[in-house]
């Protein structure tokens, strides 16, 4: 396998999936519109749908019990993106910069960015409740499944705890895992889990994505950290050291870099143990996982 | 039936209801779950949640197929209260009081506002998956309901469009009916549909209760424009006359007072003959219907 020509086999087609999957920008109210697919397709990893359509693609459901991961994937960056740009919002980071191009506050207004975060949150259900209706019981996993890691227990859930730890400044390991684990790792446990659903795995596969998903997004987000102390801003396409900056809960500041990649290397490996137990041929998510743990931004 | 009776016991039956299925406010993060349930149990007139129970209640469904909608009900109210929420923050309407409290952002703070808001139209969608779980099929036209009323062309399209009037100032009878039908109509459209679908209403039922609420919302919101440019802050709850001095697009200001309580009314009328059509019992939904055409706040 040609892990580059893969990997962009599948972002293309979740680049179409992007404009298919979503109203088109002339659609009234059109500023609401054109805001969602301004802060969608300023590109990115798409990493969260190349996962679904990865772990859908695996197999090894019959063909009669799978259906089309695409719809699927463009819920997760839809879910992603509105994460992104409540992120980006002056209340929260009060960033100018994503993907090096200007935040959706920043070219739109904030009124009209809190309501296109809410409305690619909305979008990802609706899309999931929309394309597999003929498969309620797929549906309705899906829709479950989504809901959970997008929750007030889980994403948000670990958006609001690293909000917290920055204004105390006083973050401990075990917080630092939470923050972690339910800010980036749920999202990345879900793509999978989803993926998987889609494609018709049994449950065995189903717990064997998920345990990869979380090792493979703590292992994410402990490199993310690392590039934010290491990297320049022109490299990430956003603001360098802004975390450090900002008094941020970081892996990096708690443990310091070396013990930090350390950890980042220790959660691929784990990661990757687990994408290998995977039926069909999981090759693709396995030289996913080592370009992850080797990005440079 | 004594319908003030009838609209307590219902009233009721949400407030525990929304005590049982939000997250205890101690669960991790606490600052997140205690505001969830902040703004969600400042009290209101929990039309939405009545008018799902309501709607369950008349059946005609076979006790086999129905379902508790008491879960419905309160992820309706989630949903409301999440709308609530954004629209108060400082970049939208910059409200301090909702309810005869403080707004969430000045009992808390933006970020912990949006996130909570976030938090409860994700806990929404969540209550529906969790709770209808046994029945797939239901679950997802549930999902299906909510996603759809709640999204870009709806709920969330007449905010924007409420927001882009107000700015530009020069809205027409026809944004106005687009704003209105969105805005507010849509989730009482949904709320009466997915308590039909809980109570297993047939297809023709669901209709008529669709036709209903889009009617109830159109009254329900012209009333409000009626009352803000009428009624004092004490009595509403929320600052008065405020719509008007912000310039948003309302009944009153296009069409004048008389105007506006003669197509408040006509609207109520049409609801009301629609209710009346429902089999089962619609005694309760009608005074429900006559009731909000009387309102004072």
């Amino acid at each position: 396998m040609d892990f580059t020509a893969e990997l962009q086999r599948q972002a293309a087609r979740v680049e179409r999936g992007l404009d298919q999957y979503l109203p088109p920008a002339d659609t009234r109210p059109e500023r609401l519109h054109t805001a969602m697919r301004y802060s969608l397709q300023a590109g990115g990893k798409r990493l969260r749908p190349v996962l679904v359509l990865a772990a859908a693609d695996l197999g090894p459901g019959a063909p009669a019990k799978r259906a089309d991961p695409l719809p699927a994937a463009v819920a997760f960056e839809c879910l992603h993106t509105y994460s992104l740009i409540h992120d980006d919002l002056p209340c929260m980071d009060n960033d100018d910069l994503r993907r090096g191009r200007p935040t959706a506050h920043r070219q739109f207004d904030e009124a009209t960015a809190l309501l296109a975060g809410d409305a690619l949150l909305t979008h990802a259900f609706a899309l999931l409740a929309e394309h597999y209706a003929g498969q309620p019981a797929l549906a309705h996993a899906l829709l479950r499944e989504l809901a959970e890691a997008a929750g007030s227990r889980r994403l948000i859930g670990g958006q609001m705890a690293d909000l917290l730890a920055e204004r105390q400044d006083a973050a401990t390991a075990a917080d630092l895992e939470f923050i972690h684990l339910q800010k980036t790792a749920a999202l990345l446990e879900a793509a999978l889990v989803c993926g998987g659903l889609v494609g018709g795995a049994d449950a065995a596969t189903v717990a064997t994505l998920r345990r990869a998903g979380r090792a493979l997004g703590l292992a994410f987000q402990i490199i993310d950290d690392v590039l934010d102390a290491t990297a320049d801003s022109a490299t990430l396409g956003k603001t360098a050291g802004k975390d450090a900056r900002a008094g941020k809960a970081t892996f990096v500041k708690l443990h310091g870099l070396d013990a930090s990649r350390r950890f980042a290397a220790q959660a691929s490996a784990t990661a990757r143990a687990a994408l290998r137990e995977l039926p069909g041929d999981p090759g693709f998510l396995v030289a996913l996982c080592d370009a992850m743990a080797a990005r440079s931004h």
